[in-house]
């Protein structure tokens, strides 16, 4: 009999922003395959017979290997079980779902994806910083920060620099201040705002709020846990403006709440 | 005694895909104020002696002026009751939540956030082609391709024609002839795979595979319900390369299925 793996995005972070069928799922499952993103309050509505394997990187470990996942997910199936293979965020935004979903069609296993809230959007939701607004976005993207090892970072800055758009870097923490300097040579002011968010959604998150060409000194001066999300663009002006309670424990040095 | 306005993101339509906040604070109002984006298979979730108010345009019938919207939410919290105010998708990705927010707070009316999964993660799941790639797209990027009346599109074309990016367009059939006829004089190639999409995640989805160079007249022959959403770039190429189940009523032509 034939097994099944369904490729889940857990959300950001507050377990509450699953999805009804993110849950279905990670109830149903006969194991759990999890990425150390996925939190430990989203783990403990698994019911407690429910098999769990970690896959994730811990501080200072190693994960398993990209080629090592996809061989027990199909492993797995094989074995006849429905897989629930849960991921940070959405499977199919830097989650690496559909590289899973090669491997399973190729070996002639079901699969199937349910979406979770992006890392951005659960920022924008605690904090009240929108992604577009009229007169102040027109758009959103989100790039990663991200390079492999030894890799110069390959990202279009004169797309990027785009003054009309949001623009969200995903796991951006070890390579902020290149990017910013980046950005800031094609022409995107060193006054646009940004906001960068650790854990955002949970009760430990963190906030700071500074400008593209201070943002790198920023960070550097005020570290965050990994992964760091940051939000360029206009949009971060409206924080602060906002009637959203905010947590006592911002991450200094807040300089735009501070100063606008 | 003051009431609240709870802005919920009520996700691409499946009510499966709903988070579990959003499903309590929809449960728990007094008044749910919805648009017509909100399927009626979420407002069947909603207790039957709640209050709901549409102020959703119906075919033909133009919807409630924002300026409108935002006088009822007023009013309704300062009844002294706890408001559902559901969007479509995401309530901070062209869902106009932030500019409600801005009358709530100059009111000094309490409101919160509460984010859905956005049109494009809906598409992305329910058809199996990733908003990213490795290899195929290192971002991915939100645009609406609506505009006002009489207004011309100013989008920025030189920067959206990137070919490492994921492009979505949100609301753009009326306008995708266009916008695929400026992507391709910034160079985007006219055999960039694109897919359209209306109502993605229901049991109505219908899909349309095209290119670039053709879109215009594919969607011109074979209109779809709006709103349709548009994915753009190398991705689609993983369109039909899934083992996920396809839908057998999907709108004509697929070239790129037939084709690829």
């Amino acid at each position: 009999m034939a097994g099944k793996v369904h490729l889940i995005g857990a959300g950001p972070g507050d377990p509450e922003l699953l999805t009804l069928r993110a849950l279905r799922l990670m109830q149903s499952a006969d194991v759990v395959v999890y990425d150390r993103l996925v939190s430990s309050a989203i783990m403990d509505l698994i019911p407690a017979r429910t098999r769990r394997i970690s896959v994730g990187k811990a501080s200072g470990f190693h994960s398993l290997p990209q080629d090592r996942i996809n061989a027990l997910l199909v492993d797995l199936a094989r074995q006849g079980l429905t897989v629930a293979r849960l991921k940070g965020g959405d499977p199919l935004i830097f989650g690496r779902g559909s590289e899973e979903a090669e491997v399973l069609r190729d070996a002639g296993i079901a699969y199937d994806y349910t979406p979770g809230i992006t890392a951005a959007q659960g920022a924008a939701s605690s904090t009240g910083v929108p992604l577009t607004h009229r007169g102040l976005a027109s758009g959103v993207r989100y790039v990663t920060g991200h390079r492999a090892q030894d890799a110069t970072l390959t990202l279009d800055w004169g797309s990027l620099a785009d003054p009309d758009s949001t623009l969200v870097v995903y796991m951006g923490a070890a390579n902020i201040a290149d990017i910013a300097s980046n950005l800031i040579a094609h022409n995107l002011p060193g006054a646009t705002p940004v906001m960068a968010l650790s854990h955002a959604t949970t009760p430990v998150e963190r906030r700071l709020l500074s400008t593209l060409d201070r943002i790198g000194a920023d960070v550097a001066d005020n570290p965050m846990d990994a992964p760091v999300l940051f939000v360029i663009g206009r949009v971060v002006s409206m924080y602060g403006q906002s009637a959203l309670p905010l947590p006592a424990d911002l991450t200094a040095p807040l300089r735009m709440a501070a100063n606008g």
